[in-house]
């Protein structure tokens, strides 16, 4: 049967140009703005195509966080020769950051390697503009822990520098990169402290301002940034279901989301969630598979910066006193399988185990504990639902994460389809002998 | 000790860098080239900045096919109105090929699209371009068996077409690309048969080109190379050495070739391999290990149209009575690695299978029997050396091999660096630990 399904989904599968006219005719689509509209009639549209039972919208507030226009920072400083010098650096605003205002912020730019250093050098930062070069570690395998590390210093960098009297925030990309793609993303004020604008830069110029700082020169900073939020603005979950035979009522969802950063195309996060997902769908209606659960696919709205459509999901299933039996995510990107991620109890675990072979042939070579996804957090946590998380390999994820060059073209068209192929054999397997 | 690999490797690793000297600097090196020779210093060069106790030249005659020029190929038919269209295709002669000569070939083009058609329609090729379309089949996991049955029609699909008088012959290329770039690589003429002229062409205009033929229409085709051989040339084996603390007289190869097809800058084909082998002896000199036995990196000349280089390193350690303690090529790609391939015996892969979990957490997950490289292929049949591969992730690998993509660009720092860390960790295992 897995054979069935991934001969499927090598030899006609819809994923790549799916994914194609969701990149090229979408683009961007963060939370609120028209492209949000956009991608949802695209989902609607492809689920339909791919053919789902029924597909509708399941309406949630979100937020509304605009960039307001073009990020800019230069800095100015002297060379050697006491000459003036004044650089461009390539910046994005952080995702829900507040704006300096039209005329920017001027100020003393400071160089904060760590939290540590925050602290000690506490009495220094007032009036300045703290730049976080805290790095994003090489020598972490998984990628992903060295962003959890890093992550840290964009979420809560600006408040903390801000409970100091700093005026603004640069932070280091969260990202191993060779470019100098600036990477966004959320932060999230203390509301204890002012708001403070916040940026981040690509690692050339990173490394570029962090040396000249260490030379011991004195450097200007200016920013100018006009991100601000909107009145929350009515989104939606995009649903799209094959109706189970024998237990219709028990519902097994594996979704993406579908909204992204505004500056790309969110290609790999999570486009590529999205498409996996309704291929699975797709594939399973094609070959003639007969679901004994409901299996639905999700493409939720506002993971990014808010996770109101992860939430009302579960909130919806709880009020209607649904049954969730299990839960699969993909958002790390449409690269190469390698693992799931369970986030099960332990016999169920056990029992997963037993599957390991069956996905060997097809590239995840691990199911591994620990797992699942933003989106589908909040069904395990109302009920307990089984969650899993699909794991491709992570190497080249945080090159264009939150960055412009997420794009159509920086997927491949293979390891796309061989993520929406494991994640069809697990949403089988668990439907047809259970957990 | 593996994490103290993985660790210089991660954060002080040379792969790219080097990477990036060879395939800007130099470019495309097919054997007899000037390029040859520039690439020979490179890596001299390189592997004594790498920490080589000694570097030296082993020479070999090596065959100095030419391609002579840009290759073309044009197609002619009627669209329905009867109105007469002329076409280009983007094409590149096969390796090893020879050309029309200046005027070209003028001839019906016929389609076939496997040899069994060709047996069954014998009487009506002669005279004609014979177009073979034989697809690289979607549904292998593994994307080398998809190369290794169409590829037996760049190979022998000339020559078979010859016998039955064909005056030229056109494949579509080997590969699953998404795009339209020819992929060349090296035919084999059968010596009993006319040498035809012979090009490989893009996968779009391979899909026009069989809908147009199997409408029905005829179309004249016209094709143009300027293939040819110059007399052999002197090329080298360049061989870096860390000598041996125990054994110095007992032999761990690693390496790649040098070699790579004229159109582009043979970054994964195989300058990764190139890279990789260097940042063996390279990381392990830089953590101070010492090795028991000789570990030489070689970085093999003419594999592609020849294999002369592997064949010569044999027959000089066969003529030097030399002990081969095991060998390692990487010639699949700078991609991600998630295996090495053995061929060893029944009790030395017992053995090495228990270190499998040594290699987990750097992304090797299998370790499997069946291995090794065409460049290492000659010492293992001198000598029964225990032989491995690197096996990369093979998703990409055919979209660039032997094409114009295959360059610097399409190289991911982090897999190209996760692949040397797994050699060395593996050189290390053999060599402290024996097999």
């Amino acid at each position: 049967m897995i054979r069935k399904i991934a001969d499927e989904i090598l030899a006609n599968g819809k994923t790549y140009d799916n994914l194609r006219v969701l990149c090229k005719t979408v683009g961007g689509r963060l939370a609120g703005s028209p492209q949000m509209l956009k991608a949802e009639d695209w989902g609607v549209k492809t689920l339909k195509e791919a053919g789902a039972d029924q597909v509708w919208l399941q309406e949630c507030k979100v937020p509304y966080w605009d960039r307001g226009g073009k990020d800019v920072a230069t800095i100015n400083y002297k060379d050697d020769k006491g000459k003036g010098l004044k650089e461009n650096l390539d910046i994005l605003a952080l995702g829900n950051s507040m704006g300096t205002g039209a005329k920017g912020v001027n100020a003393q730019v400071i160089l904060i390697n760590n939290f540590d250093e925050l602290e000690k050098r506490k009495d220094e930062v007032k009036g300045k503009i703290v730049f976080y070069n805290y790095p994003f570690n090489p020598r972490y395998v998984q990628t992903f822990r060295a962003y959890g590390e890093s992550g840290a210093y964009r979420r809560s960098g600006p408040s903390r520098a801000a409970k100091y009297g700093a005026v603004a925030v640069l932070i280091r990309s969260m990202s191993g990169s060779t470019d100098n793609n600036p990477h966004t993303g959320s932060t999230a004020y203390d509301s204890a402290y002012a708001k403070i604008p916040c940026a981040a830069m690509g690692l050339r110029d990173a490394d570029k301002l962090s040396k000249i700082l260490e030379s011991g020169k004195q450097v200007q900073g200016y920013l100018k940034t006009m991100g601000h939020f909107n009145p929350d603005a009515t989104g939606h979950n995009v649903i799209g279901e094959l109706k189970g035979s024998e237990f219709p009522d028990e519902y097994i969802t594996v979704g993406g989301h579908l909204d992204s950063w505004d500056p790309a195309e969110g290609a790999h996060d999570d486009g590529a969630g999205c498409v996996h997902s309704i291929e699975v769908l797709r594939a399973l209606k094609a070959i003639g598979y007969k679901p004994r659960r409901t299996i639905r696919v999700v493409l939720f709205a506002n993971e990014e910066n808010g996770l109101r459509g992860g939430n009302k999901y579960a909130e919806e299933a709880k009020a209607k006193g649904e049954k969730h039996y299990f839960a699969l995510e993909s958002d790390a990107g449409g690269f190469t399988p390698r693992a799931f991620g369970f986030t099960v109890k332990k016999e169920q675990m056990d029992k997963i185990k037993t599957w390991a072979d069956l996905f060997k042939p097809y590239g995840v070579s691990d199911l591994t504990e620990g797992g699942g996804g933003a989106d589908i957090g909040p069904l395990g946590r109302t009920f307990n639902t089984p969650l899993a998380g699909l794991v491709p390999d992570s190497q080249r994820y945080f090159d264009l994460h939150h960055a412009r060059n997420d794009v159509f073209e920086n997927v491949n068209r293979r390891e796309l389809e061989l993520g929406a192929l494991n994640m069809a054999a697990l949403i089988y397997l668990v439907d047809k002998y259970g957990l």
